[in-house]
């Protein structure tokens, strides 16, 4: 080992002078503006100044009382991100909003297609968040942008770290160095994907033994599942890893998480016709874990099914919205719950628990999920509307 | 198997009317005005009206801008709760505000002694927040008060979840049945210290067994630790609970969470002369995973040291902080830091690591931590103030 260490103590005890609580202040918005407002004349000048830009191209606000409200709320937030990002030492990150109605022209320049997003413009990537416009969840967003696309696995600590990613999509792959060209294409890929999807890679032997990885090959990982799936066709060019990445990106079982909550709820390719198997599991809770642990099996069982794909909520993640669900879908989230919600006017089903006294095996709840896909099948064959009632024993 | 479910779809197809991501929208203030100042005419019927009343008991608010301002967000955070709070449909929950200056006689007629913290009054006990001032994390905790202090390990899954809490002081016994005498004194006992501290029990025997437990017998857990400690003197009383866990109240290692920051941070139990050792790590990197675990190890080695109390901080729990930390200690984040604070000016001395490319091994970290300790005891016996460096070979 080849550290060493200095330990230089000038620990002042005045005594009597006590600022407390001090170190620990969450900021406060200061008041000072930090927020651009982007239109045709000043975005480029604007842009040019920052490392980073983050832009909010929001829909026009209307003049009735709660848009504007609403809108007056947002950009606290945003001023706030602002305010810490500016604190931020490694990069000049800028906060910018672009009006969809007054300055549809400038967004369109800068490739922006889609309204009521936050884009995170880098040197060479465009990153769009979908997630809760609060000030902390963007801002931690923003920090995970700035890191590294691939992160490198050295020993088997660090291999303990990645086993113990499970929440996310995660690629691992084994490279001769830093500089072979099958790392570079391996970067390249991560690089468009980043930060939803996690990459690793390992140059140390011992640890592609670990993770029976071949020279040059790279292992796909789904959220929850300990089995990867060997990406065929080793060595990859970029482009073959992009496109094995799109064709698998829908995982069996994901977790919906602050920063890519309207991401998982309004993706197309992720519902069937807007239909969304969700599932409420506390993983704090006993209860909540033991669900839990069934809706993994039934993922591992079921991940060749590509109709399959199960959203899974923990509350603890969510406490102000959980009123509101419960409202909502007339559902008790003390206990776990699984059922389909139709995300257009958020109609819903669930499955009866008894309260999570007597909760389902792995095999009634694969039942249960296959009379509901069926429904959900039977009722897109019926272009009007259908009401279905079945019963098991 | 005796449960039973229905499957209810009347999943309406009608198509074009697209509420999109509706379902998942954050609740914003309406504008209603729903937090009660608290003042002596008032308070007895306002309180009556609530099967549960939250207090703010805040300092009473200065004249300069700045206080306005941030007492303004303090009380927004409070509305958005209160009206959060106000949809949940199992208890009513009030929200109110004593002011420390107008209204002291109040707060003293409650049993408050201390401003500057949130008090949640339930049935009988008076349960004090001393957490972040955001309403998320404010209405998470006051779920958590609602919850049964003690929650029942029925089966091998339900004690999975047992073994994956790990973050806190948490508690398990094994009992005859809910009439148990003994079990209605460690549910006093829970009470007592309900929701910092976490109680399970269970009533079957095969539980028991897994756990090592006999009957009547609880078992101590110190966070990060997997082993126990069997508290001697089975049965027990309340009272030789509640002392046993006061005095066990001292984790070797704890977690900073936005719900109890305050209270790690500024009791004056917990730090030695208002010496914290700070150890930042982000699990869910490699690196992060990694130093963690040392530090577990670390903990589990000097469990029995009463003077170790290691505060680890996650930096993906705070964003919003992480600028200030960065640039108040001197520290690079994105890699793990230990350090010796002082909670009182913020001074510090952290350990080099070179940047985390090459973390301690446990030892190593052991020895750090002694010598850290050491100047601390060193500078103790200074009274005014010391300087003190030393080099490790």
């Amino acid at each position: 080992m080849k550290w060493t260490w200095v330990l230089v103590a000038v620990l002042l005890f005045f005594g009597g002078v006590s600022l407390g609580k001090e170190s620990l202040d969450f900021p406060e918005y200061d008041g000072k503006d930090r927020v651009h407002d982007l239109n045709a004349k000043n975005y480029k000048s604007v842009m040019k100044k920052y490392d980073v830009m983050v832009v909010y191209y929001h829909d026009h606000v209307g003049s009735s009382r709660v848009a504007q409200r609403q809108f007056e709320i947002e950009e606290l937030a945003l001023e706030l991100a602002a305010q810490v990002l500016d604190e931020f030492d490694d990069e000049d990150i800028g906060v910018g909003l672009i009006d969809a109605k007054h300055d549809k022209a400038v967004a369109k320049k800068l490739g922006l297609e889609e309204s009521d997003s936050i884009f995170i413009f880098t040197d060479d990537e465009v990153i769009e968040y979908d997630g809760e416009l609060a000030a902390d969840t963007l801002v931690e967003f923003i920090y995970d942008v700035l890191e590294d696309p691939v992160e490198i696995i050295d020993n088997s600590r660090e291999l303990k770290g990645f086993e113990n990613v499970e929440e996310d999509i995660k690629l691992v792959g084994y490279f001769k160095s830093h500089k072979s060209e099958h790392f570079e294409a391996f970067v390249d890929a991560a690089e468009e994907f980043h930060p939803h999807i996690q990459f690793f890679a390992t140059f140390n032997p011992k640890v592609a033994k670990a993770l029976e990885l071949k020279l040059n090959e790279v292992d796909f990982y789904e959220p929850f599942i300990d089995d990867p799936v060997v990406i065929p066709g080793k060595p990859y060019t970029e482009d073959e890893l992009v496109k094995f990445i799109e064709d698998n990106d829908r995982p069996t079982l994901r977790k919906l998480q602050p920063h890519n909550m309207y991401e998982i709820w309004v993706r197309t390719e992720d519902d069937i016709d807007d239909e969304h198997i969700i599932a409420f599991a506390e993983e704090s809770d006993p209860d909540g874990f033991e669900f839990l642990e069934i809706l993994k099996q039934v993922a591992k069982d079921n991940t060749e099914n590509p109709d399959l794909s199960i959203v899974w909520i923990d509350p603890d993640d969510f406490p102000l919205l959980l009123p509101h669900w419960e409202k909502t879908f007339g559902i008790d989230l003390s206990s776990p719950q699984i059922g389909i919600v139709d995300t257009d006017d958020a109609d819903s089903v669930w499955m009866d628990m008894d309260d999570g006294e007597d909760l389902p095996t792995v095999d009634e709840l694969e039942d249960w999920i296959e009379d509901a896909l069926s429904v959900i099948i039977f009722s897109l064959s019926n272009s009007d509307q259908c009401s279905f009632k079945s019963q098991h024993h």
